[in-house]
Formats: C-alpha cells, structure tokens, sequence
C-alpha cells in the first residue's frame, strides 16, 4: 500500500487529497476556496494548511498536482496563472519535493483531468480520447496511445480558441466565433445580457428573455451560465436560441476534432454540460454531421468531475512511482 | 547493404522505386499514368510490369506501399480508393506479402507522405508534425513523437473537412466551408467559373476575370487550380480573391491545428501550394493570428513533393525490418 497525495491549484479553489494505490476512495480529502485577492504565496500558504491537516504527519510516496494554467510538465514549472497572480515562473515541483522530500509531478489542470477522467472515469478502457471542460472557459487534454500529449510545448489540447464561425462575436482572443466564445458559461450570459439590454423581453416576443429576467429579478448582472441553461429548460427563447449555438459550436469543434485525429472517445465535463437533454442531442447530431461518415467516435459525459484533476493527480504521482 | 522495394498506387498514377536502406538516392525509378478506366487488377498488373523491370530478378528485403485511399493498416487490408473501382476489402500486403515473400506494410498516402518527409524531407528532426497536401483534394497526416498517429481506426488527418465557414459553399461531404471546399484545386476553378458564367468579365471590372478568361482562350472548362494561381499572379483580381479564401481557409485551418495539438512543423505540400508568394504570406499571416499567442509552429514546404509517398513508404519498409 503505497500513499499518494494529490494537489489541485484550481484557480478559484484550492483541494488536496490522499489514496492508497489501487483504491478509489479518498482517504482523506480537503478543499478550500482561493481567497478574491488571492496570490501564488496566499495559495501556497493554504495548500500547506491542507495538507498538515490530511497527512497529520504521515509521508507520501509520490505527489501528483494539477495546476489551473499554462505549466511546463516536464520541468514541472509553472508558466503563469490567468486567475491568480504572482506564479508566474515558480518551480512548483522543485518547491514541492524540497519541502516534502518525495517525487512530484505537475502539469496543467485540462491534461490531468483527462487522465483522471482515462484512469478512473468515463475514459477507461479508451486509449485514444480527448476530454473537454465547459464551463467558465473550453479548455481539453488528449491521451493518445495511452498516454498524455501535451503538444510539443505543453500547449496542446486549446479547443476553446478553436475558430468554428469567422463571422462569430469577437472573442478576447481577438479573434471572431472561437469554440469558447460560443459556448462558455460567461459569454452565453454576456451575450443574453446584451440582447436584454438592447432590446427588452417584452417586445422580443415568444417569451424572448422573460423567464430569464424573471429567475435573476430584473437584475441582469445576475445572469450566468446556470441562469441560461435554467431559462431554456423553462422554455424562454433567447436563452433557447444561446445554448443552442453553445451545443452547435461544441458539435463543429469536437466534429472537427474527429476528423483530424480519430479518437476513439470524447468525454465532456463542466457546469455548461449540465444543460440538459436538448443541449446534448444538438451537440451529437452537429457532431456527428461535422465528422466524415467514416470516422466512428462517441461523446460522454465525464465521470469524475470536479475531482477529476485530483484523480488526474492520483494518475500522475503512480506513473512517477512506475506503478503504470 | 539492404534493398527496399517502394511502391505507390497513387489513383491517377502508378509508381514504384527501389533503394538500399542508408541512401537517399534511388537505385531505379519506374512511373506510370493509371489508364482512365482502370480497375483494381489493371492497376495491378501495372505495378506487377514496374516491379519486374526494377528487380530484373532481385529479391527486396521488405516492401513499403502508400496507397491512395483509407487503408487498415494494421492488417494492410485497403478499404476502398475513390479514384478506381474494384479496390473495396482488397488485401494488398498478403496479396504482395503472397507474391514476394517479404515483409510487407501497406498505409494510406497521407500518412506515408507524412513520414516521407519526417525521415527524409522537410520534416527531419521534428518528432511533431503535421504534414499537409493541398491538390486534388486536401489531405493529411501525423507524425507525435516521432511516429505516425493514425488515429483509433486510421482515420486521422482529415483536415481536408473541417469546417472553418459554415456559411461558405457547400462541399461534397454536405457541410459548408470545409477547407478542401475552398482550398482544392478543383474547387478553386469551380467556384471561378460560376462566377464567369453568371457575371461575364467585363462586368467584374478592375480586371476581374479578364486574365482568366484569356490564359484558357474563352474555353471556362479549361480553368484549373493552377490556372487560378497563374491569372493571380499575373493581377487578375477575380483569381486573387478565390486563392486569397484558399490561403485563408489553409490559414485558419492550420492555425486551429496548432492550438489542438501544438506540433512543432506543418509541412505542406501539393499543387496548390505553389501559387507564389502570396499565398504563403496569407497563410502563414492567417495561421498566426489563428493560433493562440503561446502556441509556437512553422509552417515550411514540403521537400520531397511527388516522391513524398515513395520515400514514405521506403521508411515503412524499414520499420518493418526493425531498423529504425
């Protein structure tokens, strides 16, 4: 029995967690949210906290940690972080095995959540998938061959920024109708926020954003992702009309996606995969018309969510020890 | 000392070399045109008439095939060609395996152009490429960590149909705005013609389709992808704007690529991609501001052009010897 500590820096959360091998239930596992002026040094100082309280003294074989931005696996050095400032170039996995004396791997939070989700989810068996999060951003990680690839420079997997309609809304990347621009939680509220705004529900018609004003009380800042899954499944129009090219955007990229590398599985996780049965038919039917009609895949829901960088973690810290 | 036999059943022609393993050099070279109602066992008994005169009676250690269309090539067994009847469940690398009695491997052309130009062309040294052809038709293949990725059921490398404007033309596959819908030769002086016939030149103005009409003597029928580029090149600005969408299309199709799965080198090669300077300014200009800020790539020419599949397939042969 050999055990693992896994770490999730998640940008607005910080979790940590400990297995025995082989097993998959958390022995222990604390979670904590990342202060709004949070930094790296504030982050790191509740990280630590986490961890006393989980280990209570006991030692880890190996650790394995998901990180929410840009890392270098290989050197296991942090790029920067786009929630949290100050980690910019910190040696994270240097830091980590001088302080706790064992292995440690990092790597960025889309590519150990499909590992997690390959390891101990809706992946297994699978030895070709990618796996996509939806939900404040689009981010992915592919396992190919069984293993991780993180692109030549760690940056693979950047489906969000992917450009399905050039005559789509401006995204901040500068570019028009990227995938995460169409289909993450917060741009779907800005879009029906502006349509609001610009055009009161009552003249839109055919309940054109009243159910959706109604569940936030007249207060448009109020509107999120949920909100507008909420108002569609309630049957408002406007919001209809946004999650429904948030589910044809996903079905071009992952389309898209199957054509170029034939995998074998794409799993989906991430509060705007919530959506409902509607979202979910339209995005495997666009999905399906995109890719050639030789080229077979299937679309799942992920298995692990939230904890799948942790379980990812998990996955990371055994192939450190060799254990896969 | 060892002697490859390398073979190309290429759909419009027919190709076969032989060379010893460490060259780079062809020891001979025979080439034929595929007869237009050719056939499975024509194209067959061609190839069998080249290999004759190429080893007078020698005996290869291995055989490499690049075959054009979808190919299991795990087992060698060709799927079907979409160029020449009779090819459906043809299983080519027993049939030569049979007939020769030598290791044999059989892939599909993209693929084996793609490691044509990894081990012998413009990809060499680059363990992560993506190799693209733009003539007939826009294919391609990968080369991730240093081997060919064919995808789960040797699908991969489709980019040819993905959809970068879903509200451009429609293309063969049914969707619209695929890049071989604007970037393919065919298509290129499809969509010039059309818009002769229904706007004759000296409607269009500012030279709009003037050069054109003129380089094919009036006869549309004669307009091809190299025509388009050539009236480009010499001003015609009818020309100018359908390579301009090419390039453009090629541009944000690679640009998609590059933040999917971050190879270091695209290699592009066919046809089309000769149409000057231009075109490689916009397409490189267009991958740029397609791919994020953080996701480094060149996007150089192939090296090997024609005689990419050949070499490819030379390569295939050699891993079938156990000697890379």
């Amino acid at each position: 029995m050999t055990l693992i500590l896994a770490l999730d820096f998640g940008g607005t959360k910080l979790a940590a967690a400990t297995v025995n091998t082989g097993s998959q239930k958390w022995l222990g596992y604390e979670r904590r949210l990342s202060p709004t002026n949070a930094n790296a040094d504030t982050d790191l100082e509740i990280m630590r906290s986490l961890i006393n309280s989980l280990l209570k003294g006991a030692k880890p074989e190996a650790i394995g940690v998901s990180f929410g931005g840009p890392v270098d696996a290989t050197t296991g050095k942090v790029r920067l972080s786009h929630h949290v400032l100050g980690w910019d170039n910190v040696p994270l996995r240097e830091l980590l095995e001088e302080e706790f004396g064992v292995p440690t791997y990092v790597d960025n939070d889309a590519n150990v959540a499909a590992l997690g989700e390959y390891r101990f989810g809706a992946g297994q068996g699978y030895d070709s998938l990618f796996y996509m999060t939806v939900s404040t951003g689009v981010g992915g990680g592919w396992i190919l061959n069984g293993k991780p690839w993180r692109g030549a420079e760690g940056m693979a997997g950047e489906i969000g920024h992917m450009v399905v309609d050039p005559s789509g809304p401006v995204c901040l990347c500068g570019k028009r109708g990227c995938v995460e621009r169409l289909a993450s939680g917060p741009y779907m509220a800005q879009d029906v926020r502006e349509v609001l705004r610009n055009e009161p529900p009552r003249r839109l018609g055919r309940q054109g954003g009243e159910i959706l004003t109604e569940l936030v009380g007249d207060n448009l800042e109020l509107i999120t992702g949920r909100v507008v899954s909420e108002a569609a499944a309630a049957g408002d129009n406007l919001a209809k009309e946004i999650l429904y090219r948030a589910s044809w955007a996903l079905g071009v990229g992952i389309g898209n996606v199957a054509n170029l590398m034939n995998p074998q599985r794409f799993v989906l996780g991430g509060g705007v995969t919530k959506a409902g049965e509607n979202f979910w038919e339209v995005l495997q039917r666009v999905a399906r018309e995109t890719a050639l009609p030789e080229v077979n895949f299937e679309i799942v829901p992920a298995a692990l969510e939230d904890d799948a960088p942790l379980w990812g973690a998990v996955a990371l810290a055994e192939d450190v020890l060799g254990l896969f």
